[in-house]
C-alpha cells in the first residue's frame, strides 16, 4: 500500500484545534488498514512569524512542495495586526497558493437537511442546496503587479492593485469547472463584470470559446457578479457550478457559505495542474472559515469544515473515493443523529465540544 | 418659488415605464404648488446608441451638467449585446458618474414591515432593517488605467484592469459616510480587503485617520469585504452605514438589496462635491434595479425604486425635506394598504400594474 505524504499546517487560533480532530481520523484510517499516511507538521501564519519572523519558512515551503497534500487550518488574529505587510499571517497562505500553483479552488456549499433551519434563509430556499464554487486562485488582483502604495508630490498617497488575467489562466479554470459540472448537474454559471472590466470581457470570451470547443454538452450561462451575489440570496438552488475569478470567488463563496447555516461546515480544495509525467497534482485543503480568535483555545470550534477538507483530500489527492464517501457519510450521519457544535446548535440546546464532535464522527465510521 | 431643473433620462427596457410614473408625481408637486420643476428629457444607453451611435450624446451631457438633478431610469438589454465596448449602454451611465464627479453613491436598503415576508431571509432577521451603503463611485477598478486587452507574442491575450485610490478620494467618501451616520444610528462599518489589496491598506488607514481627526463621536469598525457580504446574510441589522469602494459597493449593495424582499424597491442617489460658491452639488438619482428586458413594455415593473429615487432628489438636491418625507410616507402607506406590483405580491394574489402603482402613490399624497 502506497504511503501518502501529508503536511499539516494548523496555523493560528482555532486552526490547531480543528487540525487535531483530523489527526485522529488520519490515525483511524491508518489503523484500519484503509490507507497509509505519513504526517509531518509545520508552522504557518502568526505561529510561523513568532517562531521565524516570516509567515511561512523556506523549510515549510519545501515540505509543502514535497507533500502529496497539505492540510491547512487557519491563520491570523489581532496579535499580528501590526506586523509588516509582507509578513502578515495571510501572506503564508497566499505564498502557498501561488508557489504551489494551486489555481483551482473548489468550494462546495451543501446544505445538510438536518441543518436547514440554521440558515438565515427560509428552509424552502436552501433545503438540499448543493452548489460548487470554482474560484481561480493564483491570478487576478491578488497577485497582479504593480501592487503598491506610492507617495505623490503633494504628499497624498496613491494605492494601486492590478487585476490581470491571460487567456491561458481563464482556459484552465474553465476546464476544471466544466469537468466538474459533468459529474454533477451539468451546468456552469460564469460570473464576471464584463460591463465594467476588461478582464470580465476576456473572461466571458474565453469561457464561451472553451465551452464551444470542448464542453458544448454542458449548459453554460453568463451572469454579472453583482447579480450572482444577489441571486445566491434570492434563489440559490438555480446554481450548480459557479466559476469566477479570485476576488469575486472570495466574496461569492462567503455568501454561498452563509446560506448553508454555518461557515463552520465548509471545506475547500485548492488544486494545481496535473503533472503529465506522474499524474499527480499539488493540492492544499482548508476550511473556508478563519482562525476565529474569539473562540480559540476553548474547544468550541466546529471541526467539520476541516474534517470535510480532509475528505476532499482523500477524493482529489489520493483517489480514495470510497474512503471519502465513507467519511462524508459519517458527517451526514452524525448530524442526522443530532451531533451539534455550538455554531449549529439551536439556541438554548446543549452542544458538543470540538473534540466531542471529532469523536462523534469516529463513532459513525 | 425657485424652479428646479430636472433632466429625465429614462433609458432602456423598463426605464421609460418607471420614469413615466415619476413624471406624474412631478406634475402633482408642481400643480399643488409645493415645488416648481422644469423637466427636460433626453436619451441614454441603448436608446441613445440607436439614435446617435453613442451611449450618451454630447448634447445630453451638456443638459446633465446644466440640470439641478438627473433622474436616470435604467440602461441595457440583449439588443445591444454586440455593440462596440465603448458604446455599450452602461458606458452612458459610467460617463455621467465620472464627468459629473458623482463620487458618493447612497444606497439605502430598508425593509418595509409590510414586505418582510417577501425577503428570502427569515422575517426576524430583516424586520425593520435600515442600512445605508455609501459606495465610492468615480474611482477604483471602474476607471483606473491601464484598462485594456493586449495580444501577447504567443497569441495569448492579457486583460488588465487597475484598482486605484488616492488619499483624497478616500477622505471625501469617508466624510460623507460619517456625516450621514450622525443623522442615523451613528455607526460606520468600513469594508475592504486590506489583507490582500494595497488599496485596502490605504483605505483602512485613511478612514481611520478621518475618523480620529473629525468624527471620533461616531462608532467605526473595519470589516473585510468578504466577511461583510457574509454578515449581510447572517445578521444584517448589525449594520448602520457601510462605506466601501466602487466594486465592493456594487456587490454588497446588491446583496443588501435582496434582503429587503425586492430589488424593485430600492432607490439610490449619486452625489458630487458641494460647490463652495453656490452650495449646490451635481446629482443623479436612479433605481438600483436594471432595465429588466424580460418584462419591458408590459407595465409589470415596480416603479417604487424610481419614485423613491425622486424622493431622494427632493431631499438631497432641492432641500424639500417635507416633500421628501411626504412622498416616502406615501410609499409606506400604499404598501401598508396592500398595494403590490407582481415582484412583491405573494404568489397567487392579484397585483397592480406599473401605472396603477403610480396612481396608488398619488392617492396617498
Ligand atoms: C485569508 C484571505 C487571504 C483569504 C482570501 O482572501 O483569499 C480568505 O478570505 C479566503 O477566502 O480563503
Ligand atoms: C450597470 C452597471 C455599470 C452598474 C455598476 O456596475 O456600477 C450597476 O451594476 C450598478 O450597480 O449601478
Amino acid at each position: 500500500m502506497a504511503t501518502h505524504k501529508l503536511l499539516l499546517l494548523p496555523g493560528d487560533g482555532i486552526g490547531p484545534e480543528v487540525a487535531a480532530e483530523v489527526e485522529k481520523l488520519v490515525a483511524w484510517f491508518t489503523r484500519s488498514g484503509i490507507a497509509a499516511f505519513e504526517t509531518e507538521r509545520d508552522l504557518v501564519g502568526g505561529a510561523a512569524y513568532d517562531a521565524h519572523g516570516v509567515a511561512i519558512s523556506e523549510d515549510a515551503m519545501k515540505n509543502a512542495k514535497a507533500a502529496d497534500a497539505v492540510l491547512f487550518g487557519a491563520v491570523g488574529g489581532p496579535k499580528w495586526a501590526d506586523v509588516p505587510y509582507e509578513h502578515r499571517p495571510e501572506a503564508g497562505l497566499l505564498r502557498l497558493r501561488k508557489d504551489l500553483g494551486l489555481f483551482a479552488n473548489l468550494r462546495p456549499a451543501i446544505c445538510y437537511g438536518a441543518l436547514a433551519d440554521a440558515s438565515s434563509l427560509k428552509r424552502e430556499l436552501v433545503e438540499d442546496l448543493d452548489i460548487l464554487i470554482v474560484r481561480e486562485l493564483t491570478g487576478g488582483v491578488y497577485f497582479g503587479e504593480p501592487k503598491e502604495i506610492v507617495t505623490l508630490e503633494d504628499g497624498q498617497k496613491r494605492a494601486v492593485d492590478t487585476q490581470l488575467y491571460t487567456t491561458g489562466e481563464i482556459e484552465r479554470i474553465a476546464r476544471v469547472a466544466f469537468d466538474l459540472a459533468r459529474k454533477r448537474s451539468n451546468k456552469v454559471s460564469s460570473a464576471e463584470k464584463h460591463n465594467v472590466m476588461k478582464s470580465g470581457v476576456l473572461w466571458k470570451q474565453v469561457v464561451t470559446a472553451v465551452h464551444g470547443a470542448e464542453f458544448s454538452d454542458v449548459a453554460l450561462e453568463h451572469v454579472l457578479a453583482d447579480n450572482c451575489a444577489m441571486q445566491l440570496v434570492r434563489n440559490p438552488r438555480q446554481y450548480d457550478v459557479i466559476v469566477c475569478d479570485n476576488l469575486f470567488g472570495d466574496i461569492l463563496s462567503d455568501v454561498a457559505a452563509m446560506l448553508t447555516g454555518s461557515l463552520g461546515m465548509l471545506p475547500s480544495a485548492s488544486l494545481g495542474a496535473e503533472d503529465p509525467a506522474t499524474g499527480k497534482r499539488k493540492a492544499l485543503y482548508e476550511p473556508v472559515h478563519g482562525s476565529a480568535p474569539d473562540i480559540a483555545g476553548q474547544s468550541r470550534a466546529n471541526p467539520l469544515a476541516m474534517i470535510g477538507s480532509f475528505a476532499m483530500s482523500l477524493r482529489y489527492s489520493f483517489g480514495l473515493i470510497e474512503a471519502a464517501d465513507m467519511l462524508e457519510g459519517a458527517i451526514t450521519d452524525a448530524l442526522a443523529n443530532g451531533a451539534r457544535t455550538g455554531d449549529i446548535a439551536p439556541a438554548g440546546t446543549n452542544s458538543l465540544s470540538t473534540t466531542e464532535m471529532g469523536d462523534a464522527i469516529l463513532r459513525e465510521l
